[in-house]
């Protein structure tokens, strides 16, 4: 007689989170009874915290930063007065930055893409599967390649091809067919310098992936140049974009093993996974509110 | 002024390798001058040895393991040939079994899946990618959920229903389906458990991917198994199909690290990472003739 | 004309933190307003939070468990009132378990070991380097190879010889030995097993190191059992010792990779490196109270 | 009743490898044949191989290495002849370049260090369990601090102060000590800059440990670099010490994650272990003839 194993139950989609879950991440100047301030204020306004970070550059004039997730039932309506409240009742008071927002609230957002597919596909198949906390808004790419694979997603494409010649004027059509819709920009190996003046205008966070263990190999071509020096491990960077190319505080990094036996081309191969798990992972802590970026680093919680 | 990066090429397409890579696995008694027989052969015909792996499970009375790739122009025609002289001049004096091919010839493969999407997702990508050296031959599901996707790849979709009740017929109509057609089976988190029958009546190794860390946690639900346990590293395992459920030679196993924050649902998540990467690594190297069965273990070149 | 690099300055010991930080751990019943409690607590009496973690196993009914670091000048000799207050303002109110303590005050350590050198000689040199905030008290073992190793060291040695038939006498002679002088003992690769009476008696926590990334191979000659199954990964699991064997909740695991090359001596001295390095991760993390029990699992903040 | 767990025996000293395995390596300009000249000498003197790893930078005019273990009685005292007889035999023929051995005679090696005593004492603990096929004959270091540590395993300590007045006669007496002794350097954080001249004099390799992973932060202070970078994985690189610095071959590399709450006294500790193990397995490869240098890069068999 023949057994049948009892399938496993797929994993949740994201989109079925219940709204009870809030999350507020405050920053301000480190100082004495902060912690007791804001975990007063939630217990006062009835939320419950179920998980919380926090960390101090410093003790003493360093900069503090919290996150912490809280139980609060239909959450998203009760946001707006919770948020005055909080500005009122503890922002002013410790001069602090805050955000409040509900857990099932998706991030909305643009990948820009090349024409290379792994991280692309890899970040469109996680959110369908609800495994990301995002809703991509629209893919734009400067080469037509990858529109069909897009298709298949239900995700709008947008080809604006770019030539040295034309990039202001293709930079203002990216803009113009992100600007309000968007609340992050992913550059999914996207192979084109954004100018300063674009990332001034987008108005909302960028996030990169390098194609090697940063600072290493910063720049063009960092598979070819990490094969003729010889390193024993390959590896990606996710960054925050800024006019310093390739110097964004990193929000995740991590590398593979590979030998004398691979050649470029293999590397290319091998760092693509790197590449897109790392992409990954990065844009899930930025989309958790996880990510708090400090000068030229960050703190992820 | 702006600043274009020029773009780096797309790995090359698996299928653009040149036909005059060869390919030959051997295995008998070890004992002295193998090795030295093996080498004339290949210099006599005129074959240039590229890179070469070998083993031996112990220097008297134990096993003797070899896989070369070398260079011969044309190598696809002057197979058939070649397989009679190594038949002859070598294979028989050392009672040695061997197989030699091109390199540039695919591995037939039939994938096998549940409703999970995502190890079936990732061999097919990277079959289109030229990234595995496998032609997926047919895709085989006891449920339609995932037609639509394989679809998007041009890959053929075959539905069999399966029921404790049904199954010899079911089984009987899945061998039917690859009869012939294939050199390989997949099961890419294929829930249900291949009978003894069908295992002897398919002819071809068959692949199957346990997402524990074997041994520990085998049968079913080991993602709740480990959670019970507080292990603080979940992983996978792709090992060769037997009759002894999961007791198969291990091929590949990896391990993700875990937190205590963790649910059984995120268990799942992170597993599932591990478990396309482990299984794609284990269907590269047996396509790739680099897995020999050693009774219940593998030596991997 | 030379160079001279400046010498980097070398890691400060441990024995030199200064007496102004403080932990509090606390675990009770979920419920709101812990974190509010705990936090007003601290303030109320001039402790400035710098570091904080907290888990629940379930927000109704699940259990709490935090971690604080915090700073208060002249800690330690503020504890005992410290310590009243906290039980008066806060744990009744909670029933809550508690312990407060000074960062600064070394955890009292007693090592057994049997034959093996590689995790005790470890343990001794990170506490030599100031790298654990331990203070080991005294090695006991039941032979009398290492003795001189220790000495190197300056720590009392205690050789208690263990038969089968003299097992209870040396249990009581270990007991005696180092009775109301150690906070913890550590097994660095003892190779008897501790009776169920010497764990009743002991009054401290016991954490093990097993040479095997439990589940798997539980019990006797792991790294045989690993060579047989053709396991691609070997590890060490570092435990609390229970009376169920190899079945106490687990602090911290790891693993390496390895292949068909390594025969079972090399595991063993691949597996002392994984073994060293996860115990000395447990006994950091318990001692840094980072360690929390939950019926058969651990919460490691 | 009390248990008695059977012991495991101790991993076998190195010191007790029969004389019986011998080792030859080969590299030359690639070409046809090689391998079937080089296996059917060794058949033809008796030789059984064991092992072997072979790699060519390019099949036409690229350069070709070999590395065999093979097994021959008595193999110490008939090297002399079969040395003779192999460039005789087979290296003139392919103008090639190799070294013929026995397993069981240890690398003669001076370590230099500073005061940092992490990759020292993992060596010389390593020497002393048989781990590392080693013979240190000597510990050389410009400050008296590890004097006592390094007594007590037996070896000999010569302490040459450094300063930039006397660099040059202090490194003329550092070649003294070493003169005729040594087959390698090793540099376990040595933190002066040995002079062209010194590398020149020294007449074997040189393996050096940088505390980060190269080519980032190449030069001094790595870890505060690492930090100020917010780098998410620190590590460390073996190399072959050349007139460049940071520069030369690498031999291997790793890396361990680290978190914004790691300062850079925590780099420095994290950084400890990988650098030992870096380290330790760099030695290893080169006193196994594991290792071959190609232009800046090199091939680890």
């Amino acid at each position: 007689m023949s057994i049948t194993v009892s399938e496993q139950p797929l994993a949740p989609a994201g989109s079925a989170v219940a709204d009870d879950i809030g999350r507020l991440v405050v920053s301000c100047q480190d100082g004495p009874g902060i912690v007791a301030l804001v975990s007063a204020f939630l217990y006062r306004h009835g939320a419950n915290i179920l998980q919380s970070d926090q960390f101090s550059t410093g003790s003493r004039g360093g900069r503090f930063m919290l996150r912490t997730e809280f139980h609060l039932d239909r959450v998203s309506e009760r946001l707006p007065l919770l948020e005055r409240q909080f500005e009122f009742e503890v922002a002013r008071r410790l001069r602090a930055r805050f955000r409040v927002r509900s857990a099932a609230t998706p991030t909305r957002v643009a990948i820009f893409v090349s024409r290379h597919d792994h991280c692309l596909l890899d970040l469109l198949w996680r959110a369908r599967r609800g495994e990301l906390p995002i809703e991509v808004v629209t893919v734009v790419s400067n080469h037509p390649d990858l529109e069909r694979d897009v298709a298949g997603f239900g995700t709008p494409f947008t080809h604006i091809p770019v030539t040295p010649r034309t990039k202001p004027e293709a930079e203002q059509a990216q803009l113009d067919a992100i600007a309000g819709k968007v609340d992050l920009v992913v550059l999914a190996r996207y192979m084109q310098i954004l100018s300063a003046d674009f990332l001034d205008e987008v108005g909302v966070p960028v996030i990169n992936i390098h194609h090697s263990f940063l600072p290493a190999f910063a720049g063009a071509s960092p598979y070819e140049r990490a094969k003729q020096r010889g390193v024993k491990l390959i590896g990606a960077t996710a960054h925050y974009a800024t006019e310093d190319l390739d110097e964004g505080p990193i929000i995740e990094q991590d590398v593979v093993r590979v030998s004398h036996r691979a050649g470029v081309g293999d590397l290319v191969r091998r760092g693509a996974d790197i590449e897109r798990a790392v992409l990954a992972r990065a844009v899930d802590w930025h989309c958790a509110d996880r990510v708090f970026v400090d000068g030229s680093t960050t703190i992820v919680f």
